[in-house]
């Protein structure tokens, strides 16, 4: 009975005081998101305690429900984007991919270098840099309601690409760091299973629900489209992994798939509750994650602010550089749009500390780098966003 | 990496075994909660073991998503209850839940004590027999659209009663087989907050919301009424653990004091996707639960039989004699919902393991026959509350 007190209770504090964040946040005129991460750093081990670091770990009641959240947020995002655009911006989206993973892997290193590591452990440090995490961004489009802009398609395409490669990445440095040589046949294959699973499902899935999408209809529940698209949206995210991709791949892709199907546009209300109960804990638990004790000397701050900076500057310009075509508003978009980096940094600097790569500060370091850049982007990029939407209204007054 | 594949793994197979068990229970004409139960008994531990018995014990991701879906399912269940009906049956309610409480204790406590028992492990045999389990009845309720039939009022109310005096037994047991003696002050003290919970929230609540619920749309956010709701829904199935009542009855009281708002209908269409989304881990798991293997021989089969004929007659007739009032039909509407017991059982039961008031085997039969009440229930409700409504439906046309 005690443990499950003890469940209710956590659930009920994280869910109330991603309400009050996201309040407080949205009366400052900031994404909500920002309140939701924020409430999650009061709350958590470093300041209140209400929420302990065993209640946040992998496998926890709590962990599965951000996973849910988040996975639920990137199909949500997926019901919105239709393929035919996506391959409209898909050179751009390329260029932003692979440039908005070689300059924060290159700048990283070479910092890393620079700071006194070999170049086997920097290429490790390096790779910390890399990796997107799209939710946060996602979150903050969908707010803002400006998913249908180019812009966005780019991030969201660039978004996929950026997690193939950083993948791919991780698998190379892990295993030089490792000592077992590069075996670049077992590399390639991992490429190719990746692009294959997403071409395949991607291209076969929305062309099947193009084609006919009454099936759905046919079980005799009620509910049926909306169980058989959640059934759909948590195989792929579990197939994706399969693959060595996030789980939220898999779940833009089903949601991408089902943007096809012409019960598109209740599928879409009918996700908005299950957004609202579950995307709380994702975005609360990522800022209970920030491990403020081991942040606090002057060294570690400053550590701190040089890597974040690092992070932040080399994935602007990549992306920035990589969607220069669109022109330099946009570009900027994109850029910022680029710059979280969320779970993945944290997983790869828990492989660092566990393989004695770095020590328990540059962890703490890492972490907070991902965590901050997920912090600092919203406001920006909404800021940026309100702007150009607000820049090409008047434009179009002045000509009307 | 590993560990969030195995987690969205058994995600994705507990929701499609839901899917797939109450489509075929549906195609029977039977009610899909039974599918979705027998799913749960088909891919647990005992049969295919698709899911262990860690991933299912409590306090684990599934365990807690199953434990969100049944508060949210009772929550819905109260948001269709208001408060000024449940009062009209209150009298019939009341005796349906004493009677439907002293029957199950006494009948249970006498096979006990004549299948060798002493007394006082008669008595924690005899408890085991008591609880309902509201999630099952509730679902067939609102699965067969009958939420605003007198039965299903009478049903709901009585399962209060039923929770608070189970409660209050498994308290006196408790003590008595501890040889703690019997504190009837501290007795009389958890029944006075029990009662005075439900009746502060209950009766409090449903003022507050009828006399104005417009604050619920004064926060910034677009699901703000949805979201202080659920809020609200968390919060009282916390705090009546607190007081020693399941969290479905905070839960259900939450539902009821939402009905009196003005934004209940919409409520009701938004709780739709999280119904469909979380219930069905609470029934899967339920069925999962049932261990094959110590059931596998003539001795424990014909234990479990009796001990299940028992439980359902004793409960029956409880129901029946307290809601007579209601006519013979609908007081064996009442008698059957009241039948299964789900959890609450299977809580007793482990209790009584640990403290080595019985054996395995007797464990075994008491959680079989708490699942087995939830699945023989839902199909003969289904058929009388059908016949019943038919046979009026026949006879309102006769007399137009």
């Amino acid at each position: 009975m005690h443990h499950a007190n003890e469940i209710l209770f956590s659930l009920f504090i994280v869910f109330v005081a991603a309400q009050i964040g996201a309040e407080i946040a949205q009366r400052l005129k900031l994404p909500g998101v920002v309140g939701e991460i924020a409430a999650g750093c009061v709350i958590g081990p470093s300041l209140l305690g209400w929420i302990t670091p065993d209640q946040i770990a992998t496998g926890t009641p709590l962990d599965v429900l951000s996973e849910i959240g988040v996975v639920l947020l990137l199909f949500s995002v997926g019901l919105e984007t239709r393929l035919e655009d996506l391959k409209k911006v898909g050179k751009s989206a390329f260029l932003v991919g692979v440039l908005g993973v070689l300059l924060p892997f290159a700048m990283g290193g070479v910092w890393a270098h620079a700071s006194g590591f070999d170049w086997g452990k920097s290429l490790f440090v390096a790779a910390a840099f890399v990796a997107t995490s799209a939710g946060i961004t996602a979150r903050v489009l969908q707010e803002l309601g400006v998913l249908q802009r180019m812009e966005s398609k780019v991030i969201l395409g660039a978004a996929v690409i950026d997690d193939i490669l950083a993948m791919l990445l991780l698998g190379v440095v892990v295993s030089l760091q490792g000592g077992q040589g590069f075996d670049a046949t077992h590399l390639v294959m991992v490429l190719a299973g990746a692009i294959g699973f997403i071409a395949v499902i991607g291209w076969g899935g929305t062309r099947v629900m193009r084609w006919n999408s009454t099936w759905l209809e046919k079980p005799r529940n009620l509910h049926s489209p909306l169980l058989i698209v959640l059934a759909l949206c948590l195989g792929l995210a579990y197939v994706s992994t399969l693959f060595g991709l996030a789980a939220i791949i898999g779940a833009f892709l089903a949601g991408m798939i089902a943007s096809e199907t012409r019960q598109q546009h209740t599928l879409e209300q009918q996700f908005q509750p299950l957004l609202a109960l579950l995307t709380p804990f994702f975005f609360v638990l990522t800022g209970s994650k920030i491990d403020l004790h081991q942040l606090a000397s002057a060294d570690a701050l400053i550590a701190l602010g040089v890597v974040t900076l690092i992070a932040i500057i080399s994935k602007l310009l990549g992306g920035f550089l990589g969607a220069l075509s669109l022109g330099k508003t946009s570009a900027a978009i994109v850029g910022f749009g680029m710059v979280p980096r969320g779970e993945v940094g944290v997983v790869i600097a828990s492989l660092g500390l566990a393989a004695d790569v770095f020590n328990g500060q540059m962890y703490a370091i890492i972490v907070a780098m991902s965590l901050l850049t997920a912090m600092v982007t919203p406001p920006i990029l909404a800021w940026l966003l309100r702007k150009t939407v607000g820049n090409e209204a008047s434009a179009q007054q002045r000509n009307a």
